[in-house]
């Protein structure tokens, strides 16, 4: 059995928590066991992290999940979030077990489909720091760009009738204008629009939350069949045990906000 | 269940072929079944393909393999040599299937395990397409070098301590001077090693035949619960079904020289 | 006396065979003798290589024809494909022969009249492939773009007037909106239309039959006056000659479909 | 008059901030006013960075810091670690206050005093962030490499003449060996041991401190005669201050564990 | 006191040479003093270099005003030109003295307060030129473009609305269409708009005279106090001082052909 | 027939001349006329360009000379120094003619010859700007490093027996520890010692005025057949020639201090 957390680096969104447990519902193997988290009130009012500062402000508080989810034995833990939001903060600190994000595993797979691909966001706030992101993981010549439709993180699952206007849009100018060969929704609160898309551009349409989640699944399953576990030798040495505890603050009570359990079939 | 074909793209090797058959057995899910293949005698004596020319020879052959396994249906196929050889060709013609190999998915699995990795290779001739090949996947400023051993293809399965203490002594290397945080084996050949070296120098150690079997069940996978296939846009545009039949040559009788059949398991 | 051969990488095409041989009349210098020649009935049906892989079908003729030549001791062997189809591969097996093709041949010549060049293509579906050959040739800051215009390569001298008013189109675009200083037309088939252009454009445009055929008699001759042959050190290694008998697909009789001899004039 | 704050991002080491002050107070100008601050106790107990996970835990307490400053009206503000910690974070919302970092200030100063520099650090761990930090900054080609002295952030203070053994002994290897032209000491820690190693090596030596603290008056200094302030547009774009206002969580009492005011002298 | 030389790479503009000296009166510390000069009636008729072959012509007076500027003990020297002509020539030579540009201070300026930024230059012939330089200086990735006006150099202070209304169209070209954060003006010669353009368009607007007056007053000052001089070492070796004696074309008489001192205040 | 000038960029070197004559004689192809020549007096006592400074102060000389060429009619010029000395000012002013380097020549060679080549240079000195000029003529991925001798430009024709000794050195040190498969003489004056090189260490070794010349002839001949000649278009536009004639400094009188004709053979 293969044990996956899929934690949402934001607060108190139990209804958005629905979304990604009934994703993993249709997208998980039978024999795998997925808890879908986010963050606890401790954490602030933050049901966004569109800025650098928010990100910066909840960081502290996907360490002490991921560090949680480590300690519960979980193979593999995505953190939700197109950013990926302290994806190598977390990985530090992760143990034995995989951490992973979307931005990484929907370049993977869109890049597995294809020779280019376009990134719809919301914002183009993001895309410098997106674009950042897309060029550390090894995928700028992937990129066909960056297509902003004008909303936020929050607004997505508002209306969707204009959201999946706004996605056809963009999604039209990256295939037609700029020859883009696959899709990639850059951001989890997209969820919900791929299909549909990608039977009317007749291009693959990645979504992020799906991506991240089933990359958690196959390399949480490779670590249990091969002991592919995370290195910690020279850039990847975590700190030292005793000095995490004396610190004091990496390990907390309550670390979630919600907690949905998808169990496993047998 | 997921489908998935393991094609080494050389001559009349069964006794290879259950080296691969075994991995497999280890490795896949209970529900994945998997044909493992090789090519037929009319693709002549290449029993390796260290040289650029034997790999453009074999090619047609390796197509009409792919093409092969796409028209029975599979999800996924491995072309399994770590040159990825013919892996564009091949992914052209593969209509809605998968086609994934070694290089490009041992570079995934050791960059997710670590910052840094270096690969361990047979001869100092492999090294400089090898090198293009993992350029061109992204993985440049991952790599901590290339590591010849000086033995050939056919070399690494005859003297298992010769071959086992040099891939030590290139893993040392790469590790201690070098500070690779992960390793590769850059051989399909070098199957049977990874284990041992990865306890004895406390990093994860990939073996290139288990990821590209793996990358092409959690891709076949993928393609079946969420309609992840290739692209045809663009770039990734097939020819004509017709014009392909006009000429005559991609779809031939007794594609395979050898089939190992590793059924699932219901 | 330099020797060069230049080969179709296609089959059966004797009208085109002349319109190469008819460049080499006017290009040449006196004491050069060239070889127009095409792939062998053997090769199929194969009379444009728009997909890749149709050019991995007939690679391994292309090799068998590159191996002929060296073995018939020219000094120099082009591939006459924009694609530079199977250069490397060629390369490793062509002795003391160079081997060039019209990719390399067109940015060298176009990189040496310009600091920033475009290049006109038939189809979008070859923008990926060429725009990798160039950036490995180090070409990429010197790029303007790539700049289709909608023809398939059996199609460009069919009919003059469309073909030239579409490269014209093309080049003008290239020149005015992203400020290439230099134009490369980026099909062999493309030849007999720079002249016009150049003309009515003001800019360098390189025919890459030419530049190609030039570049072979250029290296032809530096390898018998300074001695400049291929190194076989590394990864330029050859397959040991003993193993390539063996083998016995290398050598082949008729390896060509077609032969037009150009005399040197002493 | 110019006001910079720098700000230590650490936790109770006022013997640590009195060796700022004193660089200060030699290097500012005669009108500039300088806070030396560092983390207050609710930071907890972190006298090092070392780690992502350590940085990712004092983030939020370094915004309020800088957040602080910019309220208070600084024209700059120095993150004084060489991890640049937080930088790009603490850029978005310092509103019209400049923020700087050693590590961005050092590679500026050391690419104007030679083509080519060596970084010496602590340990090999840190190495790959660095690293990473260099490219970003648009660094790369300028490096010779990184040189670590096996010494943590915390011992570099304690045994002065360890440290200048081991600075030196790096610092030699990186010009004669690499051919450094110029070094830069990668820890704000390294602090005092600049000018001899400079005097013995014959190379300009930079302290990233010191570095730091001056780039912070310089760009301070043209934000107050030329109003070149921080942009806002685009990826600049900062949180709407009502919404930030909401959250709670960025203005906090008491930011800071200590404060030396080193004032202008008129 | 840190004395500045600030000297335009062209001939015979007492006019412009104001324009610059009021801006140095504007900008400047109290205690630092300007020399304002420009090239001897020597150097020809050059009031422009807009030309490769034009900047070559004057570099070897630019040698010898920076030569002369180092023999009367400035500690720092500005070369005028948003070329950044010579500078790397001019540092060779230049001894102890710091010698900067308008380019590389602009850069580094505009890079300090976003994260993009395009540059408006005068005519189309200049852009590759100058992204040869912002590339080599390492703001590639900085960069959304080169703007240009159709105005030469000497246009520029002509009819002051008709420069002020092209800038301003170029300018909200790169901040609306390419999304530049800030944006620098590529010429000296484009003096006294930028202010205007910040306000009028909300981002940080750089002038090249004064980023690389006020980036040598920095350096100039970070020398006296902090030993910070060029490096001499590897590439930056010099010449024999007694070889360029022999020489006798380094050191001559009057090498500027106007000066007007900006003294420093008490 | 076609007309090549080789211009030694220094002063007084009848005897080098000489070196490049008998070259010149042994390569050239019988309808070639080669005019060798070298700086006037008025270009001061430089028999070196070791150093940028002395680069720039005999650039003036070298456009000169370019232009009397030029003006003369040559098909095509060589700069004769292998930091390819003005070659892009020259370029611009050339007007009909092609004008080339050693270095652009040499690396074209050597990458038509093999995947990876090194370059053995006189002095450490030279390393950082000969590898700007590699990097910007595309050829970064194909050296494997630069190797210095410790001679100066005049020494390598003083004892021929220690520099063909310090040449094999580095040469071996380059293919044997480096994996170069092909060797680059990155000087002019190390003429003479290749071919010895090339059979003692079996990998192809380019002389670069050779290489040169040769690359002149190939592109002054393309320039007659086929019309190539330089590009005038956006950065390769060429000052207005009524402007160049009212600055009066391009054309003069007795460009050249020394000039050697060797003629075509009918």
């Amino acid at each position: 059995m293969t044990r996956i957390m899929y934690l949402s680096p934001v607060v108190h969104r139990s209804g958005h928590d629905e979304l990604f447990a009934d994703m993993v519902r249709h997208r998980k193997r039978a024999d795998t066991e997925v808890h879908v988290t986010c963050l606890p009130d401790s954490a602030g009012r933050f049901n966004h992290v569109e800025f650098r500062s928010y990100e910066a402000m909840v960081t502290p508080h996907i360490l002490q999940g991921v560090r949680a989810a480590a300690n519960e034995g979980f193979d593999a833990c995505v953190i939700g979030c197109f950013y990926d939001t302290a994806l190598k903060d977390a990985q530090e600190i992760s143990g034995e077990m995989i951490v992973t994000a979307p931005c990484a595993a929907s370049c993977d797979i869109a890049s597995s489909l294809s020779n280019r691909f376009g990134i719809i966001v919301g914002r183009q706030k993001w895309v410098h720091q997106m674009h950042s992101t897309v060029v550390a993981n090894g995928y700028e010549n992937r990129l066909s760009g960056f297509y902003p439709v004008g909303l936020g993180v929050t607004d997505f699952q508002m209306d969707h009738d204009t959201t999946a206007e706004r996605l056809m849009q963009a999604g039209r100018k990256a295939v037609e204008d700029d020859h883009a060969e696959a899709l990639i929704l850059g951001c989890t609160m997209e969820i919900g629009f791929n299909e549909t898309m990608a039977r009317a551009l007749d291009v693959p349409v990645v979504d992020p939350a799906t991506a991240a989640f089933l990359r958690a699944e196959h390399l949480g399953s490779n670590r249990e069949t091969c002991g592919w576990k995370p290195s910690r030798k020279w850039s990847c040495e975590a700190p030292d045990e005793a000095e995490m505890q004396a610190l004091g603050v990496f390990d907390v009570e309550a670390p979630f906000g919600n907690r949905i359990v998808v169990p496993a079939i047998n």
